[in-house]
């Protein structure tokens, strides 16, 4: 696998794929690979040749008390797990090249950025659509995979790539999660012991949610008061929100007549864990994807 | 010459071209074509097959208390001329092709966008960066033509294709003037009478600066005085900003060992007119260009 270093080089690569009409995928990532970025990549190496990933450790998306400077940096285990994957490419970009001196543009998503992990995490959004824009250029990918587990991100880059008439389709993969429920996250690393036993929190919480919704609760009220009750279990949990949003455009629903997330931010210790579940109308019935 | 109304359409033109390996060339307007748009036509077609135009009022660059409901709009005439001119296409999408409901996504370039211009008319530049990086996706041009007269604009858009990594050059060509001086623009229509001959005092004033900088003066406040006695000597105007900047930075210099712009926007009646000069230390001497 070719580790690319510049963002010349990276846009020369891309330039010679699309002059070749080949289908450029890009699993843009922040390092610390598991499982669920290696779902990306698998769904990306079945559609598109070549496959690119990148690590970059995005400095405008952490906040000045964030966890920017302890975030795991396994970079020849993740080099080693691209490599074992077959994708093609590691753009792998210094933080210099990607904010050269002097750099002073942001791309910036209203309305939605400002919510939730918006609001938890000022700025991050910000951070978060200027460099995956600046990846989409740099890459020029036909295909762009990220998880559903940042669901907010996640809609908000693919609101960026409507108002920006991108050329790029935004996929959007299952989450992946432990044996116990826990989501996949870089950021599990942090967890040892008891905390670790306590992250289940988030996903219990869920799971409750998501059996009071398959058996046709749509009322948004009933099912926060079913996780607020589980989430009050958990003592070393500490919430952040815990909100039931439209899919669309995360506002509050009252009740869940579209497509809805109801989404989770929860502390346990010093570690921040976020979580959702998808719940979809089908005819009668409510569909939930954790 | 083809009349392209969709932003998938002018993709999909934009795109074949690109795939025929072809140079395009893009030359944004808003519209209310004069010969300094003409210039920017004439340059692209010497470099770039095929060449295309567009025209759209961009409403978010327009504070709301400023001209956009009197801009000027004589397409007929606009279309005749990019006609004879060997235009390929004309881009000339409604307002709503480019903002879409629920659209929500801004450029920002900042430090640059909040001096100046900015300052007087906040907002305008996100307006600007936002469209002109729109028009740069559509039309995926290898070249795009921009006047001089815009310096702070030129300079942003600049800034913006380097800090996102756009695949795009930016082509300045030179200001073009009436006879007596003053620099072409859209709202010269406003102009009648005194007025219109009122106008002619940005381009005095420029010239009297540019005289003293050929004769050597290289520090800020004599250029300044010289600005003030010129511009006060005319009744009708009222000076927004004279103002003598690094070319780069757009902050003011106290003498001038680097390129730096004399930028002048004065009021004549209704009308805001803006002009520049460009002073470029060459050796011993100072280069002028009006």
């Amino acid at each position: 696998m070719e580790i690319i270093r510049t963002v010349g080089w990276m846009k020369e690569k891309a330039r010679e794929a699309r002059q070749e009409q080949r289908i450029i995928g890009l699993v843009p990532t922040m390092g610390a690979l598991h499982a669920g970025h290696m779902t990306l990549v698998e769904h990306a190496k079945k559609h598109c040749a070549p496959v690119y990933a990148s690590i970059f450790l995005n400095p405008t998306q952490f906040g000045p008390h964030e966890d920017l400077s302890r975030y795991p940096r396994p970079l020849e285990a993740d080099v080693e797990k691209l490599t074992a994957a077959k994708v093609d490419g590691l753009f792998l970009p210094e933080a210099k090249e990607i904010y050269p001196h002097g750099f002073s543009t942001y791309v910036h998503v209203e309305g939605l950025s400002e919510r939730l992990e918006g609001k938890s995490r000022p700025g991050h959004f910000r951070g978060v659509a200027t460099v995956v824009l600046k990846l989409f250029e740099i890459a020029q990918p036909h295909f762009a995979y990220f998880g559903r587990k940042d669901a907010q991100q996640v809609r908000i880059i693919q609101q960026m790539t409507r108002d920006l008439d991108l050329d790029v389709e935004i996929v959007v993969c299952p989450i992946v999660r432990e044996a116990d429920g826990l989501a996949l996250s870089s950021r599990n690393d942090y967890l040892a012991g008891e905390e670790r036993k306590a992250a289940t929190i988030l996903h219990r919480a869920l799971e409750a949610a998501a059996a009071e919704a398959k058996a046709g609760v749509r009322d948004s009220l009933e099912l926060q008061r079913t996780l607020n009750k589980v989430l009050g279990g958990e003592t070393r949990a500490r919430v952040d929100y815990a909100e039931i949003v439209d899919a669309e455009t995360f506002d509050p629903v009252v009740r869940i007549i579209r497509p809805a997330y109801v989404l989770l931010a929860v502390h346990v210790g010093r570690t921040r864990l976020i979580d959702n579940l998808l719940i979809t109308p089908v005819g009668e019935e409510l569909d939930v994807e954790l």
